[in-house]
């Protein structure tokens, strides 16, 4: 996308979500995106002899966005419901709470969250399957290969990053994701599905290797593009499958249904999921699928309320899909989770008695792209008129001179905010200004019904949180596994090797033994980790 | 306490939360308070033969305050584990998530929030046991009490409050408490404790009535002060019993752990619920309790993180004497769950890597009051520097100018802040502050280990938000009441007419009905009702 101000609005999909609506004649979001319902083309599910698992993470998604995914489904676009909460309420349905310290720190890094489920054991923010020491942790995906299942995993993230990674990879660094493209190479999952192909790519990795080839040469499918993700071929193909669609991570949800061009190349989440279930499922023996919806995080540590809502509405239809191939095969068993809250995340109770409430959420409605896109057409030597127009344009709300002040300031790059743990600028003030409801001034400090002109969900900081997380399961033996209650997230490891019927101990380390090995990063080189970590 | 600044210092209690703690040689919280524990003076239980149910709420306490109750207690003060968590954590456990919306908001208030457990029916925001067009509905304590059970209230807040009045009385407006203090002298439950004698006091109400002499006159053994209700002869007497041990609400617990005189004037949720217990067994057929931790919902409206958490340790404590009931009366359910979220309340990561997130939760231990006491020596002419020697001397952090000049703003009576929501001030200033972890200059952009000044606890507003809430329960029949899933509020009547052998349904209204009924306030006669609600 062209990098400068408001005259590259043409270059823009002509056609707005708003429009599209309109088009469609719908205001389910279900319906809005090709393929995200269920029958889609490329195909049903047949059914297979084999054990599956299915572990599906929101990164980043605490109840409150989980919430408030219902409540716009439900009383904006007047959907019946959702299926979050259909299972969430069904009473063959499992569910708890899970605990998330780190042996580093009681607000969890994404990379050893995922160590735990994994392999059973707490490491170090940022260490990948492995012990603090350097030791290297058995994962469940290396166990149940060995016994003959297949492995997957799909993300909206690179690839690379720490959720996905850590079922698979040994790296003491989250962020070496150049080698952990190679550790996929080398443990050969049968499918693997997201973005990242600068970590693929010779002429952008600093080995020059060329992974799509790599991959191709140990007999996989190579797709880039969601037209042929979605080619019947490659969901019958006996091949194991690469899908690597964009440079950094897939474009947030709400990027792809208002962008034409993004929507085009790059596939769903219900759709990735869609051919990994096609794909895993030929397996007669079974296998395990990690289904990411990685970027409900990135939207939350940018204060992005409405782009982490629709993140987490993919999630949502990916139930969807997935609820379709248990239909076909009872032998699978789902497993939903969240790694760890992001920003905290509320709907704040709006207005006289809080009955502007169900109002303000609505306001987030006619926003036509992520912080991600707009902060690409700020620039921080702009007017405050320019800003004023940029923020309109994408959000439809005039701000005032003062709340544009606010947006240039937080883009120079001597800003340092009051509040220290808002990192992510101008990200955090643009979501701050979104939920300032505003009211009418012209009939006084406001009488009468809403006429707010602005929403409402407040943050708590740019940074992960430490509350518990939800935790749902259903399906194949989800009775049987005691995930019923308050569980640390360590014990999904044991969970898992108990549905596939695996003895399995990796080592541990106290909180005490793990401190000499703590090296803590400097202010400066966390602030580029973080900025590495959701662009 | 007397009003000017810091020359009343020395009126405030002469030993510190820290130096107790040194006194007592403990490190737990739980052994601070005299009778907090177990085997207390004033009485363990017998056993009865009725059927009990317990139902205890933190108000406003969202999964963040829970967590961060629980990592104070097992990470500061090193106890071994909280009951909640050992709860949350029992294999006889039901754990369930629960929706809070009311009929006119996602966002509920406390009077509907109560209204929805009390008769399974939803109503306005603001309204008590009735439909929006004033029909009242019958409560679950007149339909037990029509088979003769026991019916007891105790709350840390005004008895008069909405969250144990809607169990009772049905005024259209949940701030009539000159009122509701009135329908309880009607409805005579055997139990009613916690503050509010100001609706009690001839002195204090508009129509002069006598209510403590009306209550003494029906039968009642009347209480004022914490040793009278310690007294034995009260836990031992046939009487129904009047506890009314504030003008307003109980003292936050963070107080009356540092003032001496609160302390010994205002008795514990634990000493409360445990005399209620003794009284309510008594009754051959059984009894429902509704025991309420009140203010963890206003120290979350004041973004004051030290207060909540302390007021959440409280609710923990009761937990204990709860246990020591059920151990004694096996026929005995409990259910646990909180009406609404609070101002979001996250434990933000804090520092490089997250990893100073446990140094700065250290970091809320040394304060010495809530801001309800702080604001007292607080005064709107104050100059700078005073403000910062109130603030050190509470908290024991100096602040900057700049800082001071911030709470000064937010006292004054035409202060707007930026953000609409965060209305309660200065208290929500300083929550901020509180909040911020600076980093020691000296050492540059910071390097090495953990130097922060301050805490991490953020909130998203000074309102309630909408996300849903916990659901615990165990004891007799806990695992028959399906209460192990997502339900709504309005199902836990369902629930506890099930455990009592009840059929009852009281007619309803949908949201489109209950519309015309729907009178918004005008925001400066919210701001009265906020400032009344926790002041």
């Amino acid at each position: 996308m062209a990098k400068t101000g408001r005259g590259n609005e043409k270059n823009m999909s002509g056609v707005s979500r708003r429009e599209m609506l309109k088009i469609m004649g719908a205001g389910a979001i279900g319906t809005l995106f090709p393929g995200a319902g269920h029958g889609q083309s490329s195909g049903s599910f047949s059914t297979s002899g084999g054990d599956g698992l299915i572990f599906l993470v929101g990164d980043g998604m605490p109840l409150g966005v989980i919430k408030g995914m219902h409540q716009v489904r439900t009383r904006v676009y007047g959907e019946k419901g959702t299926n979050f909460y259909s299972k969430m309420k069904a009473p063959y349905s499992m569910v708890g709470y899970m605990s998330t310290e780190s042996l580093s720190s009681i607000v969890t890094d994404s990379a050893p969250a995922s160590v735990t489920w994994s392999t059973g054991v707490k490491t170090l923010n940022r260490v990948m399957a492995s012990l603090p020491d350097g030791r290297p942790l058995k994962t469940i995906m290396e166990l149940v290969k060995e016994q003959g299942y297949a492995c997957g995993l799909v993300t909206t993230t690179r690839v690379t990053h720490a959720t996905p990674a850590a079922w698979i990879t040994h790296q003491l660094n989250r962020d070496n994701e150049d080698a952990i493209a190679l550790d996929y190479l080398k443990f050969k999952p049968e499918v693997l599905m997201g973005g990242g192909s600068r970590f693929f790519d010779p002429l952008r990795r600093k080995d020059g290797k060329d992974l799509f080839k790599g991959f191709s040469n140990e007999g996989y499918d190579v797709v880039r593009e969601r037209a042929d993700l979605l080619n019947p071929e490659i969901g019958s193909s006996k091949k194991s499958l690469l899908g690597i669609f964009t440079s950094s991570h897939i474009s947030y949800y709400l990027d792809r249904l208002n962008q034409a061009e993004l929507g085009k190349k790059q596939p769903t989440l219900p759709e990735m999921t869609r051919v990994a279930l096609q794909k895993l499922s030929k397996n007669p023996k079974g296998f395990i699928l990690q289904v990411e919806a990685g970027r409900i995080d990135h939207a939350n540590h940018s204060n992005d309320a409405w782009a982490a809502i629709l993140d987490t509405c993919e999630l949502d239809l990916t139930l969807a899909v997935i609820d379709e191939y248990l239909k076909a095969n009872p032998k699978t068993i789902v497993i939903v989770t969240s790694d760890h809250g992001t920003s905290g995340w509320g709907i704040n109770g709006t207005g006289p008695e809080y009955n502007d409430s169900i109002e303000a959420l609505k306001k987030y409605q006619p926003i036509k792209a992520s912080f991600e896109v707009i902060k690409t057409r700020l620039k921080k030597e702009m007017a405050l008129a320019e800003i004023k127009d940029v923020f309109e344009y994408f959000t439809t709300f005039r701000i005032t001179d003062e709340e544009a002040s606010m947006i240039q300031a937080a883009m120079q790059p001597d800003y340092r905010p009051f509040h220290g743990d808002y990192v992510f600028q101008p990200d955090a003030v643009m979501g701050k200004i979104l939920a300032h409801s505003l009211y009418d001034k012209r009939k006084g400090m406001m009488e009468g019904p809403a006429l707010i002109r602005r929403g409402n969900v407040g943050f708590t900081s740019t940074n992960h949180t430490g509350e518990d997380q939800i935790l749902l399961s259903y399906g194949y033996k989800a009775n049987q596994l005691g995930l019923n209650r308050h569980v640390d997230n360590t014990y999904l490891f044991t969970a898992m090797c108990k549905f596939f019927g695996i003895q399995h101990q990796n080592p541990t380390m106290t909180e005490e033994e793990a401190k000499p090995f703590i090296k803590t990063a400097s202010l400066e080189e966390w602030r580029r980790h973080m900025e590495l970590h959701i662009a």
